[in-house]
């Protein structure tokens, strides 16, 4: 048993990750710090944790939360992040970062795209990316992972195999994503009011969005090949889920049949990726931590389909399959 | 040709307003005041409106807006609006005011129900309500019309005609209301927040909504009986629409469908109000100013369904046929 | 460790159902019927089960049932399950059915509702009612459990201990309840295809839905006095939940806050009744075994108003949770 | 003053028609054919039209339907429609089809494509393709205009101008498309089933989808060029709108910037296409005839947004337009 607490707890992503924590066998709940509601039953925040949970929001503080803490879950904002975990992870506790501060190798690569200081500079590089599918070896004995972000999680696992294969060109990939409204946070903004995103579609962030070098820079650093993609992402009216279309140009004779091939193969023993050859629905994979795949024959492409719940495999689940890692316990343990 | 201006032009009853009013033959749109977003265009604010409407927001300035508008549209909140509306009334302009702030007959009345000082009590008690199928003599004449709120018009106009007639008891009335959620107006609240309020509906301001105490001011007004409800409104995850459920205790051996007869000869006339013997959904009135009425019998009780398009026959359509009637038009004018 | 099947497997109960056995300590499903999509591997039907059972649909045959089955669960509509059920029941194998068949305590009343024969109308009257915050000590040593209808549930859980206490008229009791549409099956009809009751709603069954004379029945069984209510069904346009608003006569003085006190005393040791001053939204409760209530006065009245998940609370989880019970095991095992 | 008569009146698409119809001035609608709810009136089958017109469906007679109509619209599926419009052209009567029958121009490509026969080969290759903002003076005096496809009226308007400017690679186009669920017509299926396709997204029909092919002949007969794209649509839980998102190879130093420059120029006089530098949404453009289009520059890419309410500029709004076309109206009248 582990004591685990929660930095940045009122959340859409705390809140799912403190109902998969009720169900996992091994670890309590200590610690949920907040800077707004604090004092407060957690349940006043969450209604949906009423009497399952009897634990006050509070004000984070260094000495108490390491006193009380094996393992630390960050739910901060990027910029906001950083100089909360390195604090954390300075004083021997191993933390889980949600934010997007320790996913990219350099700093340099961070400040152009973040266009902030980061707080924890001299641990870029040495911290490894939160996907146990492919990056196991490093999240078993890490002090910090960086848990991934939600649409490079369906890109990455989907593309990881094709390229160290050869089966498609590496300067040629556009993800086109379509993610659910929590997917935006849970402050209230004008797009994310309901009904300017109900009953309607959109694209955000063309060109722009952080997404886009965190999926080519993950997928160089595990293929060890430079890897560019096109990312543009799409608000959808539902609470969660992402689906990924991904076009891809096959080379040396690759189609559609044999890279889903490649990919049953790799995820033969990756219990939440699920290869299949009917074309999945985020649905299928709705509150859980499973990451559905397929591909097609597209003319002179190849359309890969890959969904996620965003808030599971995309955020919460992901982070309790590395903490299951980190500790040597089953993968499935809580989140299966 | 009448020129029209709005006040309060950023929210949603007024971009279906406008909307409403590109259509209508007989009027041109002047002005269009906020205190937001002051010298845009329109269609920066509703990018609906892109090429229709080439006017941009303006402050409220008292002499600017009586020199070039002959009938003015106030879409304020309550106490905001009739300081703005006693200005312009005084000035000899027509108003429309969307606002709660001329619907109830006395001053002791409003103050206890809204808690708030009002700037115009003196014209209180002589100020028509805008509901033409009830009122239209005293609308045809008025200088100032009060718009009804929406939840009363599903059940003003679903009870009078059944009081008048002595068809059920006047003590005994249970309004339950199911409403979309851009009732809740234009501003980014964490209730009207996407992932909060999608898949999911929630009972709000039982006991307390001021809507029930103008349902049953107006009933009493237009009977000249006191008439006495209790009301529960409800936030549904769709954009617009109202369903009333509406319990009575019928009296003197009538039925649900002796009921119906009388709601169908009541309203012959009437082309907005159509009595049928199915049961109406809200998606048959969307985006239209129709109130679609039924009956049934439930053992000791009647139920009555009445539902509307929240925005236009609950706020804009009803505004703009209160216009037509003011104007001595077609009450369908630019509404049909 | 038990062995269970389930009769109707394709259906979104059976699905529910599925997930949560799966996560169940002690128990390991053996068969999935059905009359179609029989041959076939389950998750063929229900993609999101991928991976997670490996299990074929087979027609159901009542000695390969009962050869590898302890506990069977039999998810067919009204009239096609008692069938089924008196046959495996009469093996000695313990049932949990879904269907309305042995909820009614009588022929006379099970004919006049359901207008079709009864397969096993011997059993009528010695069937508990599958609410264990009522029935546990008939559901524990029973053979057969009817599981109640997901209706009756929100309002016999929020009444029960309100009637019993003398605290309302027990003529004078309105249910309105609010669905999402998975309560309306999984098979194709007009009236579920999403561009007809999305973004709408619409009232259905007024005066002649059966959940009303069930929850009449029920309510009168448990607390020995007759009860009446008036039931009105509304379809929202979201997956899954029911909200309840019920509106009471308080009779004797009682109001909201002491109906309040009454229920959170009766639920005090019930782990899935959650009784809470804030109003319940159906999304606390999603995807849970809970039901939430709270309490309001409405001047002569007093609202009551209950949420629950319809699939889970008004299905597979109080199904799971009644199978608890029966083998002596924690309430709360597979469903918490 | 024209008389219209509507072909298979039962649809999504039939009924807007009609709405626009009503509020066409120069039309009367006198006939609407079906082959089932025959002898019932319309507003039966479609209760938002209760009140708004009284004509009842019936079964489709030749000599009945030349009779009393000038113009017809034809809102059957493909291979039901060309025996119908065969009949009704060679007669005389002016027709617009909704279905994909005339909007190929060739028997090899419609059969390859649709793998059925036609019943009117002879007349392939001489109906103009009904988007007026291309296909205008063919359309003027045409007996009979193919109404667009919904996919392709939103790449076809989005891609036209930029390949006769030499802008993009014709040979490298990827359209994204995001549709709401009323595409998929009124008949209840699973995939449309109300808790099938809430709260989720899907693709479908990757590289089969017959709207390809149209996007890629169209083009290229319009631009008298080879023309070829990816084509991928996507279900999204909403009722109506198109949004698709177009990834092009800018050629020759074209950018975002001056593809939207050359699209504003291009479209000046068309009032239904609206360029713009913001984002649009689908629901901008909702209930209204508007294509939305912008460009967003994607690193070696460019990428296109285009926008439209796919039941309206998508479908029925077209009809009118094309309408208005052939009989020398605005093209506005009764569609803004």
């Amino acid at each position: 048993m582990i004591r685990v607490g929660i930095v940045g707890a009122t959340g859409y992503t705390a809140v799912e990750l403190i109902k998969l924590l009720l169900r996992h066998p091994h670890v309590q709940i200590t610690r949920l710090t907040s800077r707004s509601d604090t004092g407060q039953p957690i349940e006043q925040t969450h209604p949906s944790l009423r009497d399952r949970l009897n634990l006050a929001l509070t004000e984070f503080e260094l000495e108490d939360f390491v006193a009380h803490v094996d393992c630390g879950f960050c739910c901060l904002p990027h910029a906001a992040s950083s100089p909360i975990v390195k604090q954390i992870v300075d004083r021997g506790v191993r933390v889980i970062d949600f934010s997007a501060d320790y996913r990219l190798s350099s700093l340099e690569q961070f400040t152009r795209i973040y266009q902030v200081e980061h707080a924890d500079a001299g641990r870029l590089g040495h911290v490894p990316y939160g996907l146990p599918e492919l990056f196991a070896d490093e999240i078993r004995t890490a002090e910090l992972v960086a848990n991934p972000g939600c649409f490079p999680t369906t890109a990455i696992l989907a593309l990881s195999p094709l390229i160290v294969a050869g089966a498609i060109a590496r300067d040629d990939i556009i993800v086109d994503s379509k993610t659910g409204v929590s997917g935006g946070g849970r402050t209230p903004k004008l797009n994310f009011h309901f009904p300017e995103c109900n009953e309607s579609v959109t694209a955000y962030g063309l060109g722009t969005h952080r997404h886009g070098p965190e999926i080519g820079e993950i997928l160089s650093r595990w293929t060890k090949q430079p890897v560019q993609v096109t990312f543009a992402p799409h608000l959808i009216p539902m609470d969660r889920g992402i689906l990924s279309t991904i076009y891809v140009r096959p080379v040396g004779g690759w189609d559609a049949k044999r890279m889903q091939q490649q990919l049953a193969e790799f995820y033969a023993d990756s219990v939440f990726v699920r290869i299949s050859s009917a074309l999945p629905t985020t649905k299928d994979v709705s509150f859980t931590n499973f990451c559905d795949i397929t591909t097609r024959d597209m003319g002179s492409r190849v359309a890969i389909v890959s969904v996620i719940d965003n808030l599971i495999k995309g955020a919460s689940g992901a982070a309790v399959q590395n903490m299951n890692v980190m500790y040597g316990w089953e993968q499935t343990l809580g989140v299966l």
